[in-house]
């Protein structure tokens, strides 16, 4: 079967999460994701532990199903090749702080000297412009920075950081967003463009309705704990061994509530019966849900909510969601055969296409592991010129 | 200028969040979306307070660039103009609980008779498949069944939903991903295709490093506070007057840190010379650090870490943010003027495009603001055929 990308070519430049997650999702859907890297030492995360037989965990779960080519691009012959393989690409995607590629000679702007159907990827930490560019980020400096972490925390308690680089992540998601649209103007106009993607920018454009609550009211909106801003009841609540995660979204799911509780006049109890009077009432209802909640276990609890159509998650860690039926059929927990890590299980893929599905086709690449294999099939070189560029240094 | 999605019809059949907000993105890149909503209700998001003259602050916030049309999909008549209106649309958005649309007779195989180009995008929380694919889901239920609320709060502390809806966010990008590999891919063959995204696989698929850490460390991850799980210092330190977050993420970082700090000696420190020094000294350099930091202001700390080209930032408040240069040079936050709520600011468009940039054309529209509007240009009904469906009540 077809893959919805396939003939797409994607140089990969970039390192640790949001332009290799990017690419990612542009090789899992299809495309042909040639990832570069430097001779000897590679992507960063191939150092981040933890380690399986020496590879990283880390790195494992973010480049499958791409090619690795070792170039040095401080080495003016490893600089031509760059040149070359863009004038053969249809995306270039890159990372690095704003300036760096044009120093090596590389900007969007030299690139599409020989290739004007180039599209240019440079995703940064606050963007191309702007008094910040030239700023160094990482994820933790952006969650703090875009308020993310002020609206995040329990309930009275200091700002939190997401337990994961979610800066980095939507990052990585709207630059491939960006590429698309890019690519779909490309089929009418044959010039390709830049997209210029900030994990600053991305963040603010993740942040639900805090600026309009704040904007629309004045109050500068806190950490909430796990409620909700404005519906109630909306959160966990303790059980006999465990706790158990409730959304009654509106009157309807409030009414099943409380039959699925086993407390069919407190439906009609005046203080509770509409979600402002249960906001207004706030205290008084999670007193007598807690008192309830206690009684039986999150199992028992889960089967009761479910049957009465109550949404209701368990709490889960990550080693339950390793063992959720849903996750298992959905399929995304994948296994993967690694040359030197052996077996290893890593993310699936969220977009499921009905004619074009995506898949897992290789495990992450090995440093340099096809850079002859690349160089030979997009640029046609021949084992001598191979050889003499390794001899120069300028490939790995 | 053209924008990059000119020209793409798309019907928006969401409610709520997910699903505008991928709408909200390819109407920000120049698609023709037109909102499909109940007559005298419409989008659930309508009644969300806050409230700026009696709109809501949060629909307005993510449904700029649309048009409203208002069809009963109970009335057979309105039924049939949804599936005219399908007929002319390259793609159609919609977020029921799964076989919701196949009840109404409008689902992907029954829209695709008449238009087999139709790319239809399904978001659920679960997805159409799999043993809980009949289960209602909020954003809470899904952070909490993830793993995600697992991974974030204080260290020690309980299990912390994310300040923002990010699974519905989430899957919203993921679904915007798959709608336009769905389009390239028509290019080639001239057929559409279904693209099925959950909100549970989205988030599953950001929880970047944490199911490859417990899958190679057996280690079950727990919430880690503000610190990061592999580097050192990653975190924020308390100051003279608020906090500043520090990410020395290399051990050249480490040495800037120390010069800043004015603490020379403590980067030959042989204790914490390396970050896995640092991990295994974690304690001891932690309260070297803050017996430092406290001494200054946060304003003072930012101006000597930017001096010393240390990644930093103030952990800001959404007040913080609105008031942030670097957001106002990327345009993060405009200015709309809405017919009835007035001037409000909403968030602006992560994904900078150098040819074809995305722009906010319009606010958020009025419920069936352009009824009659769209169904005389998309389907060319008369003034007379209009007032007829107004009458039977299949339009609003």
């Amino acid at each position: 079967m077809a893959l919805a990308l396939e003939g797409l070519c994607v140089l990969d430049l970039s390192r640790v999460l949001a332009g290799p997650y990017a690419c990612m999702v542009l090789a899992d859907l299809g495309a042909d994701v040639v990832k570069v890297e430097m001779p000897g030492r590679g992507d960063d995360a191939r150092a981040y532990p933890p380690y399986i037989e020496g590879e990283s965990a880390y790195f494992m779960s973010l480049n499958r199903n791409k090619r690795s080519v070792t170039l040095d691009l401080k080495n003016p012959a490893g600089r031509r090749l760059l040149t070359n393989l863009a004038a053969k690409a249809d995306v270039l995607v890159e990372n690095y702080r704003p300036g760096a590629m044009a120093r090596l000679g590389l900007a969007y702007d030299d690139l599409r000297q020989t290739n004007p159907r180039l599209i240019y990827a440079a995703i940064s930490g606050f963007g191309q412009t702007g008094p910040y560019a030239q700023r160094p980020a990482y994820d933790a400096v952006v969650q703090a920075l875009s308020g993310l972490m002020s609206i995040t925390g329990p309930e009275g308690g200091p700002p939190t950081r997401v337990g994961t680089s979610i800066a980095d992540v939507t990052a990585g998601l709207f630059a491939v967003i960006g590429i698309l649209a890019a690519l779909y103007r490309r089929q009418e106009t044959g010039v390709g463009q830049m997209v210029d993607v900030a994990m600053l920018d991305s963040v603010v454009a993740v942040l639900e309705n805090a600026v309009a609550r704040f904007v629309a009211t004045g109050e500068v909106p806190a950490p909430l704990g796990n409620r909700h801003p404005a519906i109630f009841p909306f959160e966990p609540f303790d059980t006999a061994d465990g706790q158990v995660m409730v959304a009654a979204g509106n009157d309807d799911l409030w009414g099943r509530l409380c039959s699925a509780l086993a407390l069919p006049s407190l439906a009609s109890d005046p203080r509770f019966r509409t979600n402002p009077l249960r906001h207004d009432n706030y205290r008084a209802m999670r007193e007598i849900l807690s008192e309830a909640f206690i009684q039986r276990t999150t199992e028992e609890w889960r089967a009761i909510l479910d049957a009465a159509g109550v949404p209701n998650g368990a709490i889960n860690s990550i080693a339950d969601l390793v063992q959720d039926p849903q996750i298992a059929a959905r399929e995304m927990l994948q296994d993967v055969v690694h040359p030197v890590a052996g077996r290893t299980i890593i993310p699936g893929i969220p977009i499921k296409l009905s004619q074009t599905p995506g898949t897992i086709r290789r495990p992450a690449p090995l440093l340099g592991e096809q850079t002859g294999q690349v160089l030979i099939e997009w640029l046609g070189l021949s084992g001598e010129e191979l050889a003499g560029l390794r001899n120069s240094g300028a490939i790995g």
